[in-house]
Formats: C-alpha cells, sequence, structure tokens
C-alpha cells in the first residue's frame, strides 16, 4: 500500500492474479467504420460484457477476495442501487458469504431484481442518503459485515485498474486511453496503471456536461459536490471521494465534457456500427471526443473502456 | 470440387486461407446466466460481429477471391436486398472492383444505404422477382459482371463454412452445433465442415415456423417453396437451393421450428444477458431449442451460430 492510501501499479498486478478466476477477460474490439468516420484509431474494452454487465464486478470481486477470513465469514455490505450492488451481491456469492444490500424502495424493479438473482440480502429503505446510511449503520452493527465503498476503497481502485492492465497488454501501441468518471473508482485505477506501464500515454476522461462535478474539482483544486443533475448517463452522478479526487489530479490529463446530445449519437454509432448494447454512461468518453474535435486527439490509437451494457430494452 | 458441386472440408480450409486477411475471427462467447436458466452449456460464435454484421461477409469474400482476374476485371453482381448485397459490395471493394447490386425500389431505406456505404452501385427495379431477374441480366450483359448467387453456389457454400470451423477449432468438446436456414448457406457450409471434422457431431436447424419450407422440404424429399409467409426473422424467407438441399439432406440431423413468440424472447434473452445486438433471424436456433425442450438437447454442449446483427434500432 503506497503512503497516500492508493494503490500502485504491483497491487493491480496482484489484484489482477487474485480476481482473473472469475472475471472475464473482456474483448477488445474495433470497428473500421467508427475510425473512418471519425479519424482515429480506437480500440474499446468491452466491460459491457463483464460478469454482470460491468467493470465492477472486478473491483468488488477483488475487494471481497482481499478480506481476512475472519472479516469474510461475516459478509460484506454497501448501500447502492446500480451495478456496483449487483457486482458485490455475486462476488459474495462466488466466495460463499452474505451480501447485505441497501436499496432505496423507490429502486427500479429492473435493478432489484438484478441484485436478488446474484442472491443478495436486499433492505429496502426510505429514499434519502440518511435513510441509506443508518440503515447501512444498523446492518453492520447486526451482522459484522465489512462495508465496501463502491469506489472510494484502496482494493475497488486496484480491481478497476485491472481493465487498463489488460487492455494495455493487448494494445501496448496506444497514445491514450480514456474512461468515463463517476465516482471516479474507474478512471483512478486505469490512470495508475497506464501511467505506470507508459509514462508518456495520455489519460482522459470523459463527463457528462451535466453533471461536470470532477472536471469543476480539477478546476477548482478541491472537491466539489455533485449537484442534483440530469443526465441520461445515470452511472456518473455521484461525486469524487478522497482516494478518487487524489488519483485523478495526479495522473489524469484531462476531463472532456460530452453534453446530452454527444452521449445519445456515440451510444447510437456503437450500438449500430459493432453491434454491442452500452449503457448510456459508457458512451461518455467517445461522446467528449466527438464533442471536443479539437482536442488533439485526431489521428491517435485511443483505448476507450466501455464500462457496462446494462440498460432496459424495449423489445417488440 | 466433389461430383455432386458441394465443397468438402478441404475447400472450406481453402476458403478460410483465402478470407482470412479479410474477415474478422468473431469471439465464442459463453454465458452462465443463460446456461443455467436452460440446462445446457452454449457457445455462441458471434457473427453478428462480424464485418458487414453477418456471416455473409464470409461467402461473398471467398467468392469474390475465388474468381479468375478476367472475371474479377469485370465485377460482381447480385439481386438482394439484404445482408449478401451489402457483403458483396465490401468484398468487391476490398478487391478494388464493381460490385452491382440490384435492388427493389421499394427496400427500406437503410438498406439502400448500407449497401451504398460499401461502395456498390445500386440499380433499383420494380419490386418483382420478374423484374430482378430482368435487370441483373441487363446489368451483365453490358459490364461482363458473374453473378453471384446468395447461397446456391460452392464458393458460398464452402466460405459459410469457415465459422463452423472456426468454433470447432475453440470448441472441439461440442455435442451439437446448430445455424438457422434460409436459404441454407450457412447451414450447408456449417453441416460440412462439423461432420467432417467430427463425425459424431450433431447438426442441427433453427426455422422460422412460420416460414417452414426446409423442414417441409426435408418431410417431402424435395425442395418445397417458401409460402408467403409473416415472421420477424426476415433473412430467413428464402426457399432451399439444389446445392443447399442436397447438403441439408445429408448432413443435417434434425431441422427445428420456432414459433414467432420463441424468435423474440430469445432475442431478448441474448440481448440483455450477452449485450450483444443480434437481428430476429440469429435468435432462431435457440428459440428452437427453447419451444422444443424434449428434443434431447438438454445438458448438451451446444455451438450456436449468431448469424448477424442487422436489425433497426430506435434510441430516444
Amino acid at each position: 500500500m503506497s503512503i497516500s492510501g492508493l494503490p500502485v501499479l504491483n497491487d493491480i498486478l496482484l489484484a489482477h492474479k487474485r480476481i482473473s478466476p472469475y472475471i472475464h477477460h473482456s474483448p477488445v474490439m474495433t470497428s473500421s467504420g467508427i475510425n473512418e468516420m471519425l479519424g482515429a484509431e480506437f480500440y474499446f474494452k468491452c466491460e459491457n460484457l463483464q460478469k454482470v454487465g460491468a467493470f465492477k464486478f472486478r473491483g468488488a470481486t477483488n475487494a471481497v477476495l482481499s478480506l481476512t477470513p475472519e472479516e469474510l465469514r461475516h459478509g460484506v455490505g454497501t448501500h447502492s442501487s446500480g451495478n456496483h450492488a449487483a457486482a458485490l451481491a455475486l462476488a459474495a456469492r462466488n466466495a460463499g458469504v452474505p451480501a447485505y444490500i441497501v436499496m432505496p424502495s423507490t429502486a427500479p424493479a429492473i435493478k432489484k431484481a438484478a441484485v436478488a438473482s446474484y442472491g443478495g440480502i436486499i433492505t429496502y429503505c426510505e429514499p434519502t442518503q440518511a435513510a441509506r446510511e443508518s440503515t447501512m449503520d444498523r446492518i453492520q452493527k447486526e451482522t459484522g459485515c465489512t462495508f465496501i465503498h463502491p469506489y472510494n476503497r484502496f482494493e475497488i481502485i486496484a480491481g478497476q485498474g485491472t481493465a487498463a492492465l489488460e487492455l494495455l497488454d493487448s494494445c501496448p501501441q496506444l497514445d491514450a486511453v480514456m474512461a468515463p468518471v463517476g465516482g471516479g473508482g474507474l478512471l483512478s485505477g486505469t490512470a495508475i496503471a497506464a501511467k505506470s506501464i507508459n509514462p508518456d500515454i495520455s489519460v482522459w476522461a470523459g463527463e457528462p456536461a451535466n453533471a461536470d462535478d470532477a472536471f469543476r474539482s480539477m478546476q477548482f483544486g478541491s472537491i466539489q459536490p455533485a449537484l442534483p443533475s440530469n443526465t441520461i448517463a445515470d452511472g456518473l452522478l455521484t461525486s469524487l471521494g478522497t482516494l478518487t479526487y487524489e488519483a485523478i489530479r495526479s495522473h489524469v490529463d484531462c476531463i472532456m465534457l460530452c453534453p446530452e446530445s454527444f452521449i445519445l449519437e456515440a451510444m447510437k454509432l456503437i450500438w449500430e456500427r459493432m453491434k454491442i448494447i452500452i449503457e448510456p454512461s459508457s458512451a461518455v468518453p467517445l461522446g467528449a471526443l466527438m464533442a471536443n474535435p479539437g482536442l488533439g486527439w485526431k489521428g491517435k490509437k485511443i483505448g476507450i473502456i466501455l464500462s457496462g451494457g446494462n440498460c432496459k430494452l424495449e423489445l417488440a
């Protein structure tokens, strides 16, 4: 563990070894159509094809497998209604221990069903942050479970960094890697891995213009809270944490903002051209590039982490 | 070339060598969720991720690259409004020769755009079979191009067989392989490849119950015409050809019929669980299994060729 509480490359390598038997080593896909259209060479790391449909399974698995036997025995918990909750539920089930998930009673049925299908033990609470935290506190006291924060945790950041590790292993020629930023777990792990492997590589982030707290945090030089916002990229609404703020400040070259219309355009482009399903949050990096053609990326080899594929589908 | 005009394994191996620099070696994907739900082990060969979004690019590329230099110089042609037309257009462009595509004026704008985007030279005709054929005849006389039938052609069948070749190379343990059947090019190539590599393997087909002409052809012992039909699997409307009838009669163990509701259910399952986009025709094999739980496939290792991913998407 490094002094600042952030993982270093070796921690990410160890995490990769630890989680390898459980994760999909997701494919890297290319599209000559998209390359021609946008004038760069893209390498898409398909974490939408990861188990549970998101990179979150990497960090959650690493966090669970890093517990002591005594901790592990009492299980894990989190308050989340998104991919982290489902990922933690499956990671815990794989380890044979309970996962206690606190969800607001107002969470969409599809998310409740996902967590339940992976064996998560759900407790519903009022849809406020205070209710989530007090409910989680009570369950921790009752069960002795370990709270696993969705992004501001050493083992989570190390686990998320393993996606970039695999990407750079397949594509060492990249000029830049790019990830979306919400709470910053994926971006932090990506940045630490990429800059450690290749100090000359650029690390960029895409953030919804309508939820630009990470961008503002870098501008102001301190963590800015996420404001109530309206974006289709519902995985990117949270503020940075103390650890992820530090990692991004130290290792990320540029956060590019993506207007809503470009999120949709990039998502459509990937669905149509690559025949894979990505959730809106995953489209934010490509959309941010499309919205910012002057930011020096044309003609470059760019790795993009497609973070997840969980969206509601409406088929006739 | 074998006596009956059908390719043998060696022709498929040669085709694979010929087309390898041009095609994607598409991934084989698995889903533990689908396996658990249905009680078998599935290995999905993702030709929806093939160039042009369909296996058709394999056969078209093999057909183009098998022409003599003199033939090649005059280009190729076909009358089709589907994936074969787009595939032939790109295969011809890769070889630097023209592709003359005859399409009914009523073809959907999206299909016209796809063919045009790959550089196909489109001639529109009245939406009748007679008009298609007479228009194609005229263009052949004018240009000297070679007509490439979408499925009833030696090189097309050999090319389509390369998908099963790759699948069995990755997954030699399969008990069965399965493909959808329309005109029968993919199924014929799949069956010849699979039975030649492993005589003990089962080869099954899925066909829409609403367009069951291949099923009826096997029952009657002669090619039955496709009747006007109503199925969402719009890639599977054509009748068998003389070559594909012979290949299927000799090498396919069972054609399973799939009701419309199961096509939709299987498509939804693959979209949701595997996060990939498949067109309805691709869902027919899995749907046919789901509709016929008593046909002896439970507990088996089954390879399924997902034939394509070209469907109209409606994103908000």
